[in-house]
C-alpha cells in the first residue's frame, strides 16, 4: 500500500486537521463528533443543509461545506457510514431555525443513520427533511445497497439546495428542490485499478492489467460487468448510453455534463471523456448547458470515471450558476 | 498501461477539443499550430502573459487560461516541448499592444523554443520579456535541464503574473513582478509510483512496493534518492526542510503554501500534507498565510506530491487575492 499517511487509524482526524488548518475562514471542525461545519453556522433563518457518508470520497463532502452549499458535512470512517450522534450534532449546529435538510446517499448505513439522527433532532424541537440520492444506474441492489446507489447526483444536489437556501426558499421547497435534482439525474462509473482501503492495506477487488470494471461502485463494489480494456471512445459510449436511455434523456434537452475522477485518474484524461461524451450527446440532440470536470467524488486513489447527466430547466440552471465559495467548489464570491 | 484514450498519438489533441468544448466562454483553441487563448485575446493596452511546456501536467498551463491568470498557453506533445512555431503564434495572438511576457519553465527545450519564438516575435514588432522559472531545490542538474528545474513556483507567479497584467502594469513591470515570485519561490516533489508516458505504454521508471523517490521530476526525472517508504510526517519533513532551508525562509516569514498532487494520488492525502507542513512551519515561525491544495501542477497519473513555499509580502498577497477565472482555478468572479 503506497499512501502519504500515517497511521492508518488517523487517516480521517489528520485530514479533518488540515481542513481545518487550510480553510479557517470557510469552516470550522468539530472532533467530538466529527463535523464540518461553516464558519459562520448556524446562519438564522436559513435552511441548514447536512450531508455525509463515509470518507474516501473527498471533496465531497466536506469540500463542498461554505456558502452556497454544505452547512456541515459528517464524514465516517473511510468507506464505513457515519454515526447518528454526528449527524444529530451537526443537525444542531446548523439549525438557524428554518429547519435542515439531510440529503443522504443511498447506502444502508448511511439511510438508517440519518433516518436515526434525524428522529433524535425532531424530538430535541428540530424541523427535519430527508432526501435520498439514489441516481447510479449501473445495479439493481448492490453490495451496500438496497435499491440504487447515490453518486455523481449528489454533488450537484447539494450545490443546487446550497443555492436555494441561501435565496431564502423553505424548507419544503428546498426538500422538494432535492427530489427534483434526484429525478433528473442519472449515473454510471468505471475503474480501470481497485482502491485501496487504509485499514484493509490491500486492494479491494482484483483487476487484470488488460481489465476495467463497468457500472463500479464509489466503494469498489462490484458493477456490471468486467470487460477487456478498450478506447476511452468505447467506455464512454457504453457508459453514457446507459445514462441517457434510463430516464430517459431526450433530443432537444439541456443537460449539465458533470465528468468525474475516481481519484487517481489525472485531468487530461478527463477532458477526453469529456470531448467523447459532447460528441455522442451532440448525435443525440442533446445540448450540454453546464458542465463540471475534475474529481469531485472519488474513490480513494482508483483510476477511473463516471459520468453524471442532470436534466435542466431555468430553476436549476440558475441555481447551479449562483455563487458558491467552498473549499472544493467556488465560484462568483 | 490503463488509461481513459483512444489512439495514443491523439491524446494532446483530443484533451484540447475537450477543453475547447468545455470551456468556450474562457478560451478559444487553436490547432495548426496548438495553443489555447483567452476568448477575448488580444486584449487591446494589456501585457499579454504566454505560458507552455509539455502536455501531461494538467491543468498547467491550459487550465490556467482566462482572467488574471494566462492569455495562452502552447502544450507540446507529452513531456515534449512545444515548437517556437506554436510560442510565436500565441505571442502574436496576444499581443494587444503593451507587449507579451513569455513564463518558462527550465527545462532546455523550453527555453530554447521560447528563446527563438521571442526573437522571431520581435522580428515581427513585438515587445516580449521572457522570465525562466527554477525553484526545484532537489538537484542542480537534471536529465533535460541545466541548473534548477522549473515546477510548483511556475503556478503561483502566472496567477500573480495575471493578476499584475489585469490591473495595467507594464511589460517591465511584470516581469520584474515574475523574477520576484521566482526568487521568492521554492519546491521540492516525492512520488510513490510512476507515470506512464502514453506513447512509452510503459512506466518511466522502476519503483519497488516499498520505495518513493525523493526529489522526483515532473518528468520522472531522477530525483535525490530512493528511499524505503514512510509515514506522512517523514516524507512532509524531508521535502519542507530541504525547502524552507534553502532559500532561507525564516521566523517570522508569511508564506504561500501550495501543497500539490502528482496527479494520481487523491485529495484526503494532500490534506493530510498539508497538516504535516503547516505543524512544521509553525515549529518554525514560519506563518501560512495563504495557501493551495490540489492537483495543479501533474505528472500524468503518477502518485505523489510537491512541495511549494512562497514568501509574500503586501504585494503578491494583493495580487494572488486578486480575481481570477480560468478553467482550473476561480475565485472573485
Amino acid at each position: 500500500m503506497k499512501k502519504l499517511i500515517n497511521k492508518t487509524d488517523d487517516v480521517v482526524r489528520e485530514s479533518l486537521e488540515g481542513i481545518a488548518a487550510a480553510h479557517p475562514d470557510l469552516v470550522r471542525v468539530s472532533y467530538e463528533p466529527y463535523y464540518i461545519v461553516r464558519a459562520d453556522a448556524p446562519k438564522q433563518g436559513k435552511v441548514g443543509i447536512v450531508s455525509g457518508g463515509g470518507s474516501g470520497h473527498e471533496p465531497m463532502h466536506g469540500g463542498f461545506v461554505g456558502m452556497g452549499m454544505l452547512d456541515a458535512a459528517c464524514p465516517g470512517e473511510v468507506f464505513t457510514s457515519p454515526t447518528p450522534d454526528q449527524m444529530l450534532e451537526a443537525t444542531k449546529a446548523v439549525n438557524g431555525g428554518a429547519g435542515v435538510l439531510h440529503i443522504v446517499k443511498n447506502y444502508t448505513g448511511d439511510v438508517m443513520n440519518f433516518e436515526m439522527a434525524a428522529e433524535l433532532a425532531r424530538g430535541e424541537g428540530a424541523e427535519v427533511e430527508a432526501v435520498v440520492i439514489d441516481d447510479d444506474v449501473a445495479v439493481q441492489d448492490s453490495l451496500y445497497t438496497a435499491g440504487r446507489r447515490g453518486v455523481g447526483t449528489t454533488v450537484l444536489a447539494e450545490k443546487i439546495c446550497g443555492a436555494a437556501a441561501e435565496e431564502g426558499q423553505s424548507l419544503q421547497q428546498v426538500a422538494e428542490l432535492c427530489r427534483k435534482v434526484n429525478a433528473n439525474g442519472r449515473s454510471m462509473g468505471m475503474a480501470l485499478t481497485s482502491c485501496i482501503v487504509p485499514a484493509a492495506g490491500t486492494p479491494t477487488f482484483e483487476l487484470g492489467d488488460d481489465e476495467m470494471e463497468i457500472g463500479i461502485g464509489i466503494h469498489g463494489e462490484p458493477g456490471r460487468e468486467r470487460r477487456k480494456l478498450a478506447p476511452a471512445a468505447d467506455i464512454v459510449e457504453t457508459l453514457t448510453v446507459a445514462v441517457v436511455e434510463d430516464i430517459p434523456f431526450e433530443q432537444g434537452d439541456q443537460v449539465l455534463a458533470f465528468v468525474n475522477g475516481m481519484g487517481g485518474t489525472p485531468l487530461i484524461e478527463l477532458y477526453i471523456v469529456y470531448n467523447e461524451l459532447r460528441k455522442l450527446l451532440d448525435g443525440r440532440g442533446i445540448t450540454i448547458a453546464r458542465n463540471l470536470i475534475g474529481p469531485y467524488i472519488t474513490s480513494l486513489e482508483m483510476a477511473g470515471t463516471s459520468i453524471t447527466l442532470l436534466r435542466l430547466d431555468d430553476e436549476l440552471t440558475r441555481l447551479w450558476d449562483a455563487p458558491v465559495k467552498t473549499p472544493a467548489l467556488r465560484w462568483g464570491a
